[in-house]
């Protein structure tokens, strides 16, 4: 192998690769990334037992050849490295790294021993905006449960039918859904992707109208964009009928300022924070809404305007479970739909149906 | 109690003196603020078993009183309020704190519980810029030791004489002097200041020309600026004869870009720290210097130029301790003054004597 490429260039993609290798394993070649210097590329594959991650670097190749090297530590290097035109070749066994007046030595491991990249036919693929991709997953993934106790709701269900696709996420006290109108082939297909796998793919696709493109496997998901391939593997399990659990009729209902409310339950959630319990109550009223915290060293009043429509209602909440929500929504305004203090409660924008969020409330002594 | 402040001059006070208040004390009250009323002022205080900070905060006081309140959080509460009026009232053993729509009621502690804040006479006072005390502080403080091995070693000396201050930091690898000049009335003083209460005080500091009084009493030392005033426990025992230990005749000497030098050790620490040992070895050839590096993964060799005088020299150090005074000089260039592989190396601005650093070199298979 020997090549020259902009360092810049080569950092942008061991970033990006990175994100799939372990930190420790007690593999050590697991720890690497593998870099294939092929035609007039550089592609760089990172992987674990859940997530791969393919990345392609623009690069002169003087010599073809594969190598895997230590994720962490060449990340650290290329980043001090001054930006400049990056030699990179094999000598005596080692791969030597030049820019300027640096050099740096390194022991490589053989690709050989490297996972394989899983390739697969990308027959059944769904087309969206990166953005969108990027929304569906900030809206949903805080809802996924963080408990083993079901390994099927670690994941975000992905849903796609003909004229649309969900993603849907939910932990025993909450369900988010978020739907966009994508048009696919696919007549109906349901894959549980780890919350991980999402996670990692919202940082590295761009915040903008690139083209992605998720394409399903045996067992693995597809994310596509540029030249980054994200695959994940995905959950095996049916996921919970969550569409019976909607409330579809309500006796209370109020629209509320999102950033009002937010900035109410945050200054509240301090003392409810230090009973454990994170408990607020809400209280609405008529046009006001009272939200209470109380704990042993002291309690918060908080009063805003709602546009109230039906009963009034006292109800708690875990105050988190409403600050995550409420932190991933864009409208300006949103809107509560509740029955009674102890029956679950829907929070949606009130732009409308792409999105919804449902909690249950905590009961307390109060509660009837 | 009753008063009226703006909640940012209330804020930007706590968490001025909640700096010298420990996050957990075994004495509950110790993990508090006291807020005085009196006057047209709030006066707060802070303090642990080392450090008390006291500050001025503007108010319309329509009541007077003190009361001890919980300092993180008091500060995480002000934070989060709007910017707005705020209202600080007594009620039924409590403190109440209203801003616009948001009322939080605390506990509060009772005053007479709060340990005094240490007054004395004013008399050996010396004055500088704030911004001079801060760039003093910073320029030593690394170099104070982190073991307990020998406690008088973990302050910083801070040595008055009638023309000049200085402070020291050693810690038996390296040893930091800076000196300014200061008229004073005070013949000879000489105090040892923990180096935690070094860090906060240049924390605390505004940099700029700011009005600074350095005061000595019995066993403490008083740092007073503006609405500030800082006290610290001073730490007894004898400090090293440092000016004994710092060589006066050398046989290397070269002059170096600070920069370039910062970041060619900064890449060659990255493989030096794989070994835990953190050394890099330089050696000093005619107008050129390589620094290198070498662990079991790899190595690195960087080279830049210099500016010699006097002899060749092969020596090698723990990178940490040269990045950290590079980090801290102010000047584009330094001059190192050396002798041996193994005798101690002198670093200077090339700008002159008002900053001395001593390092140690690590003796290697290689030094003679």
């Amino acid at each position: 192998m020997r090549i020259v490429c902009q360092k810049s260039e080569l950092l942008k993609s061991v970033n990006i690769v990175s994100k799939a290798v372990a930190v420790k394993s007690p593999v050590y070649i697991l720890e690497g990334i593998l870099i294939s210097a092929e035609g007039d590329n550089l592609v760089l594959y990172g992987s674990d037992d859940t997530l791969s991650i393919r990345n392609t670097a623009k690069a002169v190749v003087l010599e073809e050849g594969r190598i895997v090297l230590p994720a962490r530590l060449l990340g650290e290097i290329l980043a001090k490295f001054d930006d400049c035109e990056l030699s990179m070749y094999i000598q005596e066994n080692n791969v030597v790294l030049e820019c300027g007046h640096s050099k740096t030595v390194l022991c490589y491991m053989d690709a050989e021993n490297y996972p394989e990249f899983p390739e697969y036919d990308a027959g059944n693929a769904i087309r969206m905006f990166s953005k969108d991709v990027i929304s569906m997953i900030d809206q949903t993934v805080f809802a996924t449960s963080v408990s083993e106790d079901k390994p099927i709701l670690t994941g975000i269900l992905v849903e796609i039918e003909e004229k649309s696709t969900r993603m849907v996420a939910l932990d025993g006290y909450r369900l988010a859904v978020r739907e966009e109108a994508v048009e696919s082939s696919i007549e109906h297909k349901e894959v549980i992707v780890p919350s991980k796998s999402m996670r990692e793919a919202a940082r590295i696709l761009p915040p903008d109208e690139s083209d992605v493109r998720l394409m399903f496997g045996d067992r693995m998901m597809s994310i596509v964009c540029g030249d980054t391939q994200i695959n994940t593997r995905v959950l095996q399990g049916d996921y919970i009928k969550y569409k019976n659990i909607i409330p579809d009729s309500f006796q209370t209902r109020f629209i509320v300022d999102r950033m009002e409310l937010y900035s109410s339950l945050d200054r509240a959630s301090i003392l409810a924070r230090q009973t454990k319990t994170n408990v607020v109550n809400m209280s609405i009223d008529g046009e006001v809404m009272t939200i209470t915290s109380n704990s042993e060293v002291g309690r918060a009043r908080e009063e805003l305007p709602v546009n109230l429509t039906g009963k009034n209602l006292d109800i708690s909440f875990n105050s988190r479970y409403l600050l995550d929500v409420l932190k991933e929504v864009e409208d300006d305004e949103i809107v509560f739909d509740m029955n009674t203090a102890i029956s679950p409660c829907v929070i949606r924008p009130v732009s409308g149906g792409s999105y919804l969020y449902m909690v249950l409330p905590v009961k307390t002594n109060n509660a009837v």
